[in-house]
Formats: structure tokens, sequence, C-alpha cells
């Protein structure tokens, strides 16, 4: 576990509960009766700073810090830790006004100016030398400073830029990865449509149109964009680290965001951090919300945490639509569940004007007479009842593949058989299954440690590397089990099929061979038989699957393949595989990958709650906590616990089983960890 | 009542008949056949020069007006008046080609080329100087010529110029606003995402993306070009002014335009002056009609000028349907009644060629045989009869709000709990019920005298003046009855939120206050029951009302704020509000509408009468006029008349109900007015 | 018959099969497999070069085709045939990087960068040297080569460019068109909006926005781009000629591809060739295929080349649907059914990479076990069963007109009373049951000869030259058979509506009038009633007709034009014209158009067959050849043989009837050729 991670924990006691303050908005007698109100809810942790590079550096070299002094101090004296951001994300209208070419010029060709944010060139050295400019003179002041508690680098990194200037940084990114021209072209397969280059000179960043164009260039541009913007991460926190070492440096992330390879920059950071926005408006956003907070957990397999969620609503979205009574809770317990240590929100307070001002705030505009403030303040009064579980951290035996080259392979080169791929939908789809039966999930990449897995889960992976393949192989012949859908194993890290196609890497495991791919014709469903005779529907896609050493369990009935493999087994080694030719209905789906998480002799946390119910175990220390959470609005269920224990939101005692209202939330100190 | 209009209704001695007249489109041989043809129409008002810079100044300062001079001798010897036109809508391709500066850049960021119309940056100095001179030249030339009856100058005002020359202009406008930077930094709110500005230079229109961004900069920006146009509009009639004073100078305005406020605009004109095109495809486009033209009536509380009409179909939609037989009649009078002084359209011949070859005219390509011809031939020799109500004015004791500031800020600021909202929509949707039920409406800006009115109705403003909340209050403290709908008074003039929070402006009028805003999530409604057990649906919205002095009128069954007041009642001093915190369907909206009017001892035009039915009353000297329009397509209806007279249509004198056809118009000139 | 094409034929002796062959793509070790495999598919013709320019010459005047010479040995010693391509469609990167503005600026306005195709402006200096230098190597080195077959000019012609260059190209065209600007002002109806242009320098192509704006500028635009297009042809074509003048010169067309009027480009080739890629996801995508084919038929009269298809699914939509079993095989001999005398394909193998690398290709990625290389291999190793109709002919004597100038008019002027027009789908929807009615049919322009005719059908021709009225004329006077459907004859080539209106330049022929054009409101609908009182169905449209000399076929029943009429025929001299005044719906307009073939007495090729079987003949040297086939996928076909012959596929005699199977295909050598 992560030192400084651990000293900071240490620090607060407790989860750490308060959100982004930007005390900058207001004037200094607000401060206080901020100061007072965050008591009031159980404040322990604010994130200062992140929009006020204006305030505290009003012209080039010129710094104002005088007011964060005073809000620094004022916090400390309330016994309020500080999470200070440098704030490199919003730069001041005079570095943009002085150099215009700072601006990026964005997906359509069109300079993206100022009056938004994330208004820079990540490889702007205007930029660059500015941004290092603010960060020392924070460094610099308030390394020592009492308060302070986490380092906070820029925020949500996230614009890309075709420039000039990003021009040249990418030729020199692929300099470093191809060595020379040959390199390049060969791995960009230019000798389709006469695309050789024969000086550097010649290479560019993907342009207009961005879409029909060389694919592996694109697929380059990603790498690259990822890169550049993680430079500006390492750049800062190199900067605050010179001061002082033994506070955590992180940044912030978001939601299935596909700019950046989060693998890489979990690595780089003392913990990984995430913003989360599920849009109440759906039903099933805390699906894809566990997805993530499984996935912030997997990154660096400790925990997390949680830098920012909205009290209520939103305003980003064409309807936003307000979080109903308990749901914030349920939301806050259910990052804890999947390893957070922390429930962060933006903002504290509801800002008068700006784009966010209907973004709801812990106070809202309406203030403490709202429900959302009520039920914000009942929960920082609440959270300290599971201070034990600070820190714990959970095992998963089962692992879903969730990799950022995957990611653009299937999403941003074109020209595939069809070009509606939604990986992050698709990697869900099989996730809310295991989600859904209370099975302990880890997100895996290409580089991951398989050794520790019963179960790999590799949805539609196009592009998949020579490395995981080999890792798969092992794991499989070693007596692991891989379930792998659909149109996997296609293309190599340089988007070319590999040979013999199809699935390439993976025919061996598969034990069948792709003579083509059908995606389905518009409105076409399919109809599944397995070996027992169940039938079910299919949709969107059939690889024409020929079985060579594997064993159907699935052919199809009708249709244009009627009769041929839809489902296959092959045994490898030791191990199995299971291969989905097709995109199974959700029953389907989920009784094949349950069927295989059975046989591999893997439990759930909680045998035969309902669907609804999610359940999670975080243990430390030879403790074990168990999370229920109920994700229905209007039915109470009812979990059988595997263990007698005390429940720390009541204190009561709990044994044989327990049941939670609607969005009702239990976490269960049990006697006897598994 | 404006001096030269009276004079220009006594020079015409009826409404004015007839539209734009192009004859640089035609050898001068058509033109005798037009005199000959206009004459039979009973025409005795043309519009001349709207598109005719480039045929009377080919070259920089060359003029060619020879033409001209002919045509409005022709003109005047058939006894036809000319409102003549500053050309300045459409300059000659000299002036872009020489200035392409000239060209406006648009909200994309592309540039606006020649070839179309409003090819002008309205700040160009090179497009004002060049405006000027042409307006110069036809003002020496033709002020005296005894044709002369009226200025139009330039036509439709409208474009948005995203240059460096306009970014001036904004700078300057912004000086004069805010006096410093410090004014414009506290009502742009910069303090958020740190937009401070400290250099006035720095300033620019919004920037690409031009939606999220700082959403005061945008309602400013919105502000600045409806005065950066109408300094365009001031500059020629200054100069049309100085060689004479006696003759009305005007524009043209448009339906629903967004981005001029017609308030401000209005006070600069010696009347104002429409083209609409409601779209005959659609089946209750009279509604919105009606609503523009009572908006036309009231932003000068006077007749106004029908300027354009199509005489069929336009050809500016993706589907260009027809006016059905009947329906250009019946359009005619309904602009009448609601105090139009003409009848005029575009354009009296078809042209040949050009975009708008296939825009209907009161001379279509086929001749005089065509129906569409005899419509308006017939027309022309009907409204002489009505000649003696030429003048009339009229009055109403109910108001609707619709002020520009409101609708920029709901709909061009982003951000909002829900950012669908559609001002003219919500508006219509408040003016229908009472224009059905024959009720006379006026609509209100925030700077209008409300002394006169019984009844307030204001729709959904989210922002409000600080003015027009006083006057509110005072209004309803003496007596007034105010109707209010949701997410009003939440803003002030610069966009931010109004503490305390929610309603903000209303809080007293209203005396409830409200924690929350509920979108509406995706296809769910809302029940309302009333206080009489009367159940009624509604969607979208749900104010989260908690009533402090208010009683509940209305309140939700079921659904997350079952139980909740949806609409109610406060008394303020000897008045009476009624809010609405939801968008009830129709009915409800409807009934609740008329009670408060009915309540507050308001009459409508004529009682009993269906829906379809419209009535309203111009008065002048002792004379009342009733109208009454037909707007079914096929079935009759009778109206009971408040008082017998005589239908000056037919000659008949009329008394106790009356009976109109489909589509059928009838004009009463009442015995005793009321 | 042109006589290189004849030599041609003689050299191969059979239907040419091949397709596009990329060696560049692989090793030299690869080529020797190609050339294997090529053997047993079959193939006798393949076309080298399209996308290798950067590997011809990797900087600007260095040469390497020594890769090149191998080869075409290599094939030449295999006894294939080379159709050798001028590279010239996809410049290497050198370019573009030298010359910056070769680069297209778009529609939009964007530039159109380096990494797709079609990255020049045709206009450019710098493209035409660079693409005459590289094509002059090519013929000087390969002229005299054995292999060489026939010149395969670029690529798919299409690129538009916004550019300087392209102005001053295209102001040069309007000079050579128009001689004075006088003659452009008139044109362009420059009258109107004021734009009438005072100096060449001032004209320019349309500028943003593209769409409303002038008419006939926008016109013109669209004919300078077909011929500044062709003028790269021409060029290319004068060059190889210089090196050899015996071998065929073409480019290869696109399925309805509205740039490039194909009748002009037609007859500057020796051939017309098509690349054609039906989706195989639209039920009914083979009609407008046999439409295309007719087309190309009809451009030169003579047999043409399929220049490309795809063996299973393509790579440029957003769902790539494979060909089912037999239908590559259908689909291939449909194109020869009508008249191309080769099947060749999009590419000989499928690349690893690039964009495309989902194309199939005639060697799939999965190689020879796959189902789609078993189908190319039968296919190739059938066709010379049928060698024997190589170069064989077809008479047809019904006619649709198909011409740009009218699609033009059609769909890129704007300002229609509706503006949704889609001329080839307006076209098919005329042709349809004519195909499947078994008729032969030619497609024709507006300078086609129409002697050879006894129907000609002419689908909503809005836009009509004076010659092609005037031809019309004389046709019908002479006893042909003319029909047409509404909005026909309404302007002329500039543009400009005809007077008297309306139908303009037919009013003669209809003998009727139309007062005004009635597109549908949403959802509309019409019924017609027939003089025999049958009541038909229909949308869309109403001309509101006026009969003179016409006779009422079918009248409206309700609706607003009640009673009116909806077809007419009016007799001309010898001959009949038939008017169809709404858009029929398709069972009624089957019947009408068949009614009027029928009472021309026009035969089908076959008589009695079912909608789904295709028929058509090919003849020559007293030889009659009949292919029939069957478009459905599930049931068999009976056709009834005009006289009894040999199927050449099978070798069978047959007579009486035949029995096709679903997808089947018979081709016919009949004996008594009628």
């Amino acid at each position: 576990m992560n030192p400084r991670m651990a000293a900071f924990r240490a620090r607060l006691g407790g989860f750490a509960f308060g959100g982004d303050y930007n005390p900058e908005q207001w004037e200094p007698a607000v401060w206080k009766e901020d100061v007072q109100l965050m008591r009031r809810a159980g404040v322990n942790l604010v994130t200062l700073g992140v929009f006020a590079w204006a305030s505290l550096e009003p012209e080039p070299g010129r710094f104002t810090p005088e007011w964060l002094d005073e809000v620094m101090d004022l916090l400390h004296d309330a016994g309020i830790s500080v999470d200070l951001a440098t704030p490199t994300m919003a730069p001041p209208v005079w570095l943009s006004h002085e150099h215009p070419e700072v601006l990026p010029v964005v997906e359509d060709g069109t300079t993206f100016g100022f009056g938004n944010r994330l208004h820079f060139d990540p490889t702007s050295v205007h930029y660059r030398s500015a941004a290092a400019r603010i960060t020392r003179m924070l460094a610099q002041r308030y390394s020592q400073h009492p308060a302070l508690a986490m380092w906070h680098i820029s925020n949500e990194y996230g614009p890309v830029a075709y420039t000039p200037s990003s021009a040249a940084a990418f030729r020199q990114w692929l300099r470093r990865r191809y060595g020379n021209l040959d390199g390049l072209n060969d791995a960009w397969y230019t000798r389709f449509w006469g695309q050789r280059y024969t000086s550097w000179e010649q290479v560019n960043p993907p342009e207009l149109p961005r879409s029909w164009s060389n694919p592996t260039r694109r697929l380059d541009y990603q790498r690259f964009v990822s890169d550049a913007l993680l430079e500006c991460f390492v750049a800062e926190r190199d900067i605050v680290r010179e001061y002082r070492d033994d506070i955590p440096v992180l940044t912030n992330f978001m939601r299935f965001y596909r700019r950046a390879d989060y693998w890489a920059w979990a690595a780089a950071e003392d913990a990984v951090a995430l913003d989360i926005y599920p849009d109440p408006g759906q039903a099933d956003s805390h699906v894809a919300a566990a997805l993530n907070f499984d996935l912030m957990r997997s990154l660096r397999g400790e925990p997390w945490i949680l830098m920012e969620q909205a009290a209520s609503s939103v305003s980003q979205w064409k309807v936003n639509n307000v979080k109903r009574p308990g749901r914030m809770r349920l939301g806050s317990y259910q990052a804890i569940a999947h390893g957070a240590d922390s429930v962060l929100y933006f903002q504290w307070r509801a800002g008068r004007g700006g784009h966010e001002r209907f973004h709801s705030a812990m106070l809202p505009h309406s203030g403490t007479r709202a429900r959302s403030w009520k039920e914000v303040e009942a929960l920082g009064n609440e959270l300290p009842r599971i201070a034990e579980a600070l820190g714990s951290t959970s095992t998963a035996q089962v692992a879903v593949l969730f990799d950022w080259n995957a990611w653009w392979g299937l999403e941003t080169t074109y020209g595939l058989p069809r070009n509606d791929f939604d990986y992050p939908k698709l990697t869900t789809e099989h996730y809310r299954p295991l989600l859904q039966a209370q099975h302990a999930v880890d997100l895996i990449s290409f580089g991951s440690d398989l050794s520790r897995y019963r179960v790999v889960v590799v949805p539609n992976a196009y592009l998949i590397s020579d490395g995981f393949a080999a890792a798969l192989e092992e794991f499989v012949a070693g007596g692991g089990t891989l379930v792998c859908s659909f149109f996997s194993g296609v293309v190599d890290l340089a988007n070319q099929v590999r040979q013999p196609a199809y699935p390439g890497a993976l025919r061996r495991l598969i034990g069948a061979y792709i003579d083509e791919y059908w995606p389905a014709r518009e409105g076409e469903t399919f109809t599944v038989r397995s070996a027992d005779g169940t039938l079910s529907t299919a949709d969107w896609w059939q690889d024409s699957l020929h079985p060579e050493t594997a064993r159907v369990l699935g052919s199809y009935v009708g249709g244009d393949l009627d009769g041929r493999a839809a489902i296959v087994e092959n045994t490898v080694g030791e191990g199995r595989v299971v291969y989905i030719g097709t995109r199974l209905a959700e029953a389907a789906l989920r009784d094949t990958l349950l069927e295989a998480v059975s046989v591999a002799g893997v439990a759930p946390v909680v045998a035969g709650a309902p669907e609804h119910v999610e359940a999670t175990r975080r243990v430390h220390d030879g403790a074990a906590y168990l999370f229920l959470l109920n994700h229905s609005d209007t039915g109470s269920a009812t979990v059988a616990l595997p263990a007698p224990g005390v429940d720390l939101l009541t204190g009561a005692a709990v044994a044989g089983s327990i049941t939670l209202e609607p969005a009702g939330v239990v976490v269960v100190r049990m006697v006897a960890p598994q």
C-alpha cells in the first residue's frame, strides 16, 4: 500500500468527507459561515484552488496568494484538512491573450477559445512554463502548511490539440516509438493507399476528415495524446515533490474517459481518484458506476478517492434530473463498498453565476432548508460509524478486461465490419450479471498479472497485444477459465489483421476458426439452441464459426447460419475456454457467464440475493466488512448473511439474514471473516 | 399617436394594399403591365428598392438611379404611393470584394460569403459608410418626390458577426455598460472558472465553442448585437430625416426574432412593421401569428404595418405548402383585427430566377388565371369597404410578458436544470387559451406600465429585472392579479441566482419557497389534484414548492413529489397571485388562466363563442369595430353579437347572432360601442 | 463499336475476370502465391498501380518502378493481362507537404488533409504537372509491355475544391460559357437580391453557406466541377495515347455519382467502366444496380466494364453486411445481363492494415477455406462457358431520362416547393416496374437520339433544355409515347422559370396548365380515381392541373383538389402523352407505365414472369442470349422461354419453360433470335 496514502488516512482517521471549495467566489464573511456549516456537516477535507489561477496570479508572475493563506488558516483552525490543487486546468485570460497559440485546435478544426475550461494545448511550451511557475509558487508557499494533506494536480485532464506544437510533439513521440521511418511505415501499413512517408517532417496528426484515414495513425494519436497529458501531470507532480515528499499527489479521473489510458496514469500517482456523475434519469446508472468504481480500485489494487460527485443534479446535460431521496447516500456507500476511502463533492457552495450555477452543491442555493443539504449533513455525520473500515481492501477471483488499447482499436479506427461499437457498453453488458450475482470483480489491462484469478472475461477485444495473448494462454494452460466474446483477437497493437485469420491471436485457445464476420442486418435477431435444448436470442453480430478442437455449446436455429456454432468451449491444458460468437441477450449472457464462473468454483459474496442487491466485501487486519446495497427504489430485500456480525450503521448485532429497505445500506463487520 | 403615421393614413385614405416591388428584375415594358394590374388589384402602396443597391450604385460612388426615377413617376401617375427602401441589406459585390472584412463571421466560425443576403458585419466602418452614402443619395433625390409616402430602412435586420470589428465594438459597449473592469468582472461572475479580466483588450465576444462558456458574456453579447444593429437603423433614419421630417421612417420586423429586442427598436421608429409567414402546413399557425400581431400592436400601442406576407407558399422551408383557398384572406384580416393598417406582400411579381423564384407573389408565374391571383385581386377590391376602421386602436385588460432579456436568459445561457426551453412556444401556450376565449391581450416587457391591466401573465421568466419585480409587487398590491409559471424570478439581469433562492425575485408574491427544481425524467407525467378533486395532467417540470403564506390550489398525486403543492395562490395587498409550479396540460392551463381572468372581472370580446373563432375590437372616434374570424376549414360558427351593427363587408345590418362560414370573416361596426 | 475495345476483347477471348491487384502491399514471395491462386480462380485481368504513386516515385522525379517491372513480367508469364492504372488519385505525401495548396477545401470550408484519398484540387497546377510526370513515366516504360491490355486513368474521380485555384478556373470556365458579364448576369438572374457583377474578379464559387445563395451559380459550379475533373482525365489519356494508340483508355465510374456528368465523360473514353457496391443489407438493392448497369450500357450504347465489386462485404458503412451465398454470383451475372463484358473486384488479396482492411477481397483474410473464396473461384471457372456472349449488345424500345443537368437542377439549387427531391430514387421508382415486367430499358440524356424508341419516360424533370423539349415534341409528333411525371419542364438550363408557366417547356405536349404546385402536408395522402373507377393512392405532391387539350385519366377524390385532374393524356400529332401530376403509389405507377408501354406496342423480353425475375437479352452476329436471374432468396421461379435454346451454364437443351432456383441464373443461347 502506498505509504503517503497510509499517512493521509492516519491523519484523517476516518473517511474523507467534503468537496471542492472555491472561496474566491465569495466575500470573506461567507468563509466564516462556510467553515461553521462544514463542521456541522462533518467535513474533514476540502479541495482548494482548482479554478484559482486567475486569483493567485492576476498578471504573469505577479502572485496574490494572501486570500489563500487566510482560507488555509481558517480551515486549519477548524480542523479541516486541505487537498490543494494546482489550478492549471483553467489558465487565466492573459495566457491565451498573450500567446494565442496556447489555445487548442479541436477535432473539427476550430480553435477552442477562452471562456470555458481546458483551453490549452498540453504540448505548448507557453502553457507548460506558466503551469510550472504557478505550481512552484504554491509548492514553495504551502508545502509546510499544517492544513495541507494532499496535492491535487490540475483537474480532469483532457484537451486534445491539433496544433503545430502538437504535431511536432507527435513526431517526437513517433521517433521514440519507432526509431526510424521504416518502422513507422510498416506499423502504419502505409503501403496501402500510397501513404509511405519519406521524411519525418511529412508526418502529422490525423488531418481533416479525421475519420476516414490511416487507422494506425489515428490509434497512435490516441496513445500520444494520453502520454502528452500525462507529461503535464508528471511535470507538476515532480515540482511539488521537490518541496515535500510525504504527501500524496494525484489527479482526478473521469467516468469511462477514452482519451487517457488510466492504467498508465495510475502508476504515476499515489492514489487513484474519480469524479463520477451517474445520470439520475437513467434507471440503471449504478451498474456502470460500479464498474467504474471497480476499475478505480483495480488500477492500483488499493483504496481510492471518490473526488467529485453531485449532491443532486448536475448542469451539463440537456435535462438535469435530481437524485431522488436516499440515492445520493446510496451512491456514496456504493463507492465505499467498491474501495473508496472518501465521499467528496463538487462543490461546497452553489455559485450564483457561471456555467455551473445549477450544478448542485453540498450547500445549495436554497440553503440549509433544502432536502439535499439535509441528506449531505446526515451522511457526513453518519460516516464516522464505519471509520474502522478505512483502508480496507478487496480481492476477486473474477477479472474483466478493460484496456484502453482495446478500446481505441474498436472505437477510433473505423472500417470495421460494423462501426458502432461502444466498448464501455459492451463491457458493462458482461459486467452486469457478475455484479447482479454479487460476485467480486476486478478489471484488468493487457499488462495485468492473471495468476490471482480463476476466471478472466474478455469482451469483444478486437485489438489484443502479443503479451496479453501469451498471458491468456499461460493462464488457461494453468487451469484458468477464459470467457471471451465475438470479434476478439483480430488485430495486433499496430491494428493489423493477424495471420492466420480469424480469430488471430486466440485461435488455439478457442479451438475454432472464423471465415467471415456477419454483422446483423437492420432489426435481425438470432435464435441459439443450447445442448440441453434451451432457446435463447441474440442479435447484432455473428461470427461464422468453424470448430476445430472446440465443442459446440450452442448453435443457431434458422437464419443464414442455421446449424452453425454460436457458442463453443475448448479445453487447453488444465483450463477451459468459453467463446461466444454472437451478442447474446441479457439472460443468455448471464447464464453463460455464471455457468463458467460456477464451474470454475468461484463463490459470490453472498448467496441467493436478488439482482438489485449489491454485495461487496472489504478486509484488513483480520476484519471483514460486508457492504449490502439495495438499488430498488420501491422494494425491500432480504439477504442471507454469510456470517454473523455487527451492523456498523445501527450498532446492532446481526445474524442469519437481514432486510434492506428501498435504497437501503448495511455495513456489517463480520465476526468470522472468510 | 405618431403624427407622421397619421399623415400617412390620411394620404392613403384606407388600408395600405400592395407589396414589395422589384422592377429592376424586369424590362420597362413589363413595368407598364405591372401598374395596370396593380390598379386592377387595388394596390395603393409599393415598397421599392429593397434589393436595388447594385442597380443604383454599380460601382462605388457611381449612381444610376434613372430607372428608379422612371418607376417612381410611373407609380405616381397611377396614384400608387411608394414606401422607399434603403437597399442596405444587400450590399453589392464590390463592397465585400474590395473589403472582405465586411463579411460576417457566423456562429460556427465560418465567414458568410457573398451570394445570399445580410452579408455584412453591422459594426464594419466600410459597411456603415457605404450604407450612409447610398442612403444620402436616395434621400437627396427622392425626399420631395410626390410618390414618396414612407421610408423603409434596410430590411429584416439580423446579421451577427464574430469579427475583430465586432469584438472592438463589443468592448466599447461593455465599457459604456460597466464603466470599469470590476463592474464587468462582477456582472460576469468571472471569479468562477478563473475568468477574471485584467485588461479590456482581453475581452472578446463568446469564442468557440459558443455554448459552454460564461453565460453572462453570452447574454451581454445578445444585448450588444441588438444594439449594434439598431445603430445601423438609427444612422440611416437620421440621414433621411435631414431631408424631410414629415414622413414615417421604419424597418420591418420578423416573427419571434430573438436577435433584436423589438421593444427597444420600436421606440426608435415611427411605426412598427412586421413580415410574417405562418406555415400553412401547421394547423394552428394562426395562434402564434395572433401573438405576433398583438406583440406588434403592443410595442408602440398603436396601429402597425403588415409589411410582408405571402400570397400563398414561401420557398425557405424543406416543404413549402400553399395557403388553402380563403386562408390568405383570413390571415390578412387577422392582422387587421389585431391592429394592422395594411396588407402588404412580398412580392408583387414572381421572379424567374434567384433563390426565391418559388416564393409566391401577388402576381404568380402562372399569371392572372391563378387561384392565388384571384384571391389577391378580390381582397384588394374588398378592403376599401372597411376603410373607416383605419387607424383605430384596441385596449386590453390582460397582459402577457414577452421580454427579450427573459428570452435570452432562458435560451442562450445554458447550464439550466433543463436546456430545451422554447420561450416563444411556452409563451404561446399561455396565450392560446386567452385567444381561444376571445380575450383581448397585450404583450408587455419589463419596462411596461402595468397600471392599465387587471391581469398580468408571466410565463417562465427565469430572468427578471429588479424593476419588473418591483412593478409586479406594486401591481398586485394595488389589486392586480398575477399568474406566473414555474422557474420564474430565478436570476437577475446579470444572470446571477437571486438570494435567497428560489424563486428569488418573486418569493414574497408567490408566498412559497422552492428548494429544488425537478425537471421531468424522459416520458414522465404528473397528476395534479385541484381542491375540488379534479385531476389533471402535467409534464416536463416540477418546482419542489413549499408554501409559506400561499394556499394550495392543486397538489401532486403520486410520483416523487406526492402530496406536494403544484399550484398555489397568494394574497398580497389588494391583489392575488396564482403560481403554477409545473407545465400543465392544455386544458388545465386554460382552466387556471381563465379562472384567474374571470375572478379578476375581465370579460371577453364576445361571450360563448367556439375556440376556433377569434374576436377582436378596434375603436376610434366613438366607433367600435368588431372583427370575427373563423379559423375552421370545415365548420361554420355562430357568434352572439355584443351589440347590433353593420357588417361592413356585406353592408347588411346585423343583430343578435351571426354565422361565419369556414374561414369566414365578419367586420361589424357596432352601433353602441361599449 | 470501339475498335480498341474490340481488340481488347479479342485478346482476352472471354469475359474479363479479376480485379485490383496491389502487390506493393506484400513481399515478392506472396506475389508468386498470388499468381498461382489467380490461375486457379480463372483470373485473366488485373488492375495494377491504382495506389502505387508513392511506391513508384518516392521523391519528386525519382522513379522506382523495378518492382512493377517484375510484377508485370510475372503476370505476363502466367497469361494474365494488365489494366495499368495511373496512380493519380492518391498523390504521395511529398506533394501536399511541399505544396499545401494542392489540398482541396471542401464543402464546409475545411481543408481536406493527407491520409485519405482524393486529397487534391483538380485545378492545381502542382497536381496536374506531377500527375502528368508520373503518367508519362508509366506510358514510356510500359506501353509496349506484352501484358498491357488497358489503361486505367486515375480512379473514381471526385474531389471538389473551393480554393483560389478553383475560383480562378471557375472564372475561366464562365468566361468561355458566357463570353461577357452581361451573359453571366442574365443567366444568373443577378437582378434579384442585388447580385449584379461588374468585374470578373468579383465572381467566385458559391461561398459559405453554400445552400441559400444564387441557384444558377450553384448549378454552374456543378457543371464546372464535372468539366474540371474531366480535364484531368483527358490530360492523362492524351499522354498515354502518345505512346500507344491501340489500347483502350478509360476511368471507373461510381453508382449514382452526382458530381460528374457521365454522359460527357463517356464520350471521352474508349469504354465505360463502373464500380458498384450494392448494400447487401438492402433487400432490393439489385433494382438500383440494374438501373446503373443499364445507364452504363446506354452511355456509349456498347458493352462496358464492371471494374469493381466486392466479393462480399465492404467497409465504408456503419454496418457492413456480407453477401449471402450465391448473391455475389447473381450480381455478377446481373451486370453481364445488362451489358458488362467483365467481372472484376476490388481487390485481389485482403490487406492486413489500412482503412479498407475489412473490405472483402477475392482472397480474404481467412484464405482459401473461406466461403467467399470458393464462390469467387467457382465463378471464375464458370464464366468461360458463356464466352461466346462477349461483346454482344442490346436494344430497347423504352427509354428513361437520366440527365445530370436535371439532377443538379432538382437537388442542388434549393428554394423549390419542396427541397427533399432525390432524383435517383424518383427515377428508380419509374424504372422498377419496367424492370420487374422484364422490359428492356435504355437510359437517355437531354442529348440522346430518341428516334429508336417507342416510349420515353421522363421522371420529374424540373429542369429541361430547349433542345430536349424540342426533341420530345418531334418524338411525340412522330408517333412516340411520352410518360412524364409531375414538376417537369419548369425551368431552363439557366434555372429560370419558363414563361408561360407552368409546366413551361411541356405545356403543349401535356395539354394542360398548372397554376400552383401543392406539395403534400406532413403525412398527407391522396386518392385518385381512374376513368374505370379504380381507386389508387398517391402522396408527396400534387400539381394543380387544368386540362386544356388533355383528357383526364384519373382525378382526385376528396382533399383540397377534389375533382381536379391527377393524370391526363394528350394526343399530339401521331403520338401520345401521359402526364402524372402526383407521386403515385407503386402499384398505380406500375399500371400507368405498363399500360402506356403496352398501348405503344412494346413487348417484354419474356412474358408472364414473376416480378423477382429479371430477363435481358444480348445479341450479336445472329446469336441471341437470354439472361434470366431469380432475385428471390427463397422461392424458385418458372419462366416461359420465348424460343428453345441451349442453357450455356449446364450445356442442356431447353425449351418451353425453365425453372430457376432461388438466386438462380440461366443463360440461354436461343436458336431463333427474334
